[in-house]
């Protein structure tokens, strides 16, 4: 619901982009445990660990896009948008983007079992995933839409582990590695789609403040899910 | 929710199967305004209407379908279900369902505008959708799963749409039909997927209760559809 009464004048559309694009930094892949899981300073239980509870952000995304298909009235938003179930829950052919995960969790040296039962997710994690999912579920289709637009930073992320990760992590299979190479194709198609709607859809001043707010939550649900790997593997609290 | 707490032994998948099939007294077919309908009794504005009116069903189905995937954490399931949506939605090469029923207003004389409008809608039609819808979106998957068996008693409907109408109704461009030739090959599938499901998660005679209420729940949807075409046209209440 947009409550925000700025009385300015809307951004141009590029003005607005401009500012949805200085929401990188506070992007996860500069909170400290993402530079550290980038820097080769993990461990192998470490890392396992990271995959194990991202698993969690990765089996509820099909979840969100169909919630945000749901709450769609608009046939041509929903045929744009169900490639992303597919996408992630794949098909006979293509198992898709989670199966890829529990690859990657495979490579990392867990059992599937151990990826695919969520016992090693941290509550925190769960917190801040269903925060997500819930405003989806809960939000109007465009904000939905708009929240995913911390896909803008995303390809510095996956580029990031594809170059690192085989110098600082040689012990994981580079077959492992496959999701992020995947990502780095799909996430493109899918942010244009996404930044499009949202420069329609967000045209006052007070709405397109409230697409940054949005942004800036669905960057602080990444942030928590890093904060809780540190505090749970970096922090020395255990 | 479950909440009959009948502790008779369950029926076999046999019965059960059975007793879903008998709820077939109960589907719109037997409705006094679906046979006027069937029989050439409606005039060319009354099918019209009808046309109009159930397209608020037909753009709901994906809303609906949306809703079961996005409660759906079973992957293997959402795979299977998903193509409800694109059976109805449509792809860049094929129109799909809704598209389809378009057509349909189309055959029957109606401009898009006056079908896609929704202006013709009843506000019964609405209120008795919509009950469906949130029943779809609030219960679990199964019970929403379940709710779609009404499909049973599909074909039976369609076929006898296609064989009476070009009879009765010569002035419908047939081509307006292809929505009913197209579920008569969708629905066998979706249904066997539906029954199923339903078959394997019932299981205990109070469950299998439930899924007796929520057949019949979906009959009810349906007839009241068909109760406020004939309160509308046929009752000489206006």
């Amino acid at each position: 619901m947009i409550v925000n009464n700025s009385v300015s004048a809307p951004w141009s559309k590029e003005e607005f982009t401009k500012q949805l694009l200085a929401l990188g930094k506070y992007y996860h892949i500069h909170h400290p445990y993402n530079k550290a899981l980038n820097s080769g300073l993990l461990n192998q239980q470490q890392i396992q660990e990271w995959v194990a509870n991202r698993f969690y952000y990765q089996i509820m995304i099909p979840i969100k896009d169909a919630a945000i298909i749901s709450n769609c009235p608009d046939r041509e938003v929903r045929r744009q948008w169900i490639h992303r179930i597919i996408d992630h829950d794949g098909t006979k052919n293509d198992e898709g983007g989670i199966e890829a995960w529990v690859q990657l969790g495979l490579a990392c040296g867990l059992s599937r079992d151990a990826i695919t039962s969520l016992t090693k997710v941290l509550p925190g994690v769960k917190f801040a995933v269903d925060a997500y999912v819930n405003f989806c579920k809960s939000s109007p289709w465009q904000e939905a839409v708009c929240a995913s637009l911390t896909e803008l930073f995303a390809p510095e992320i996956h580029k990031e582990r594809l170059s690192n990760w085989p110098e600082h992590y040689p012990w994981i299979d580079q077959k492992g590695l496959q999701y992020f190479r995947n990502r780095l194709a799909e996430v493109p198609r899918d942010v244009d789609f996404a930044l499009y709607n949202t420069l329609e859809y967000f045209k006052t001043r007070a709405a397109q403040e409230r697409a940054i707010e949005i942004v800036l939550f669905k960057c602080q649900v990444l942030w928590s899910l890093s904060d809780q790997m540190y505090l749970s593997q970096l922090s020395g609290s255990k």
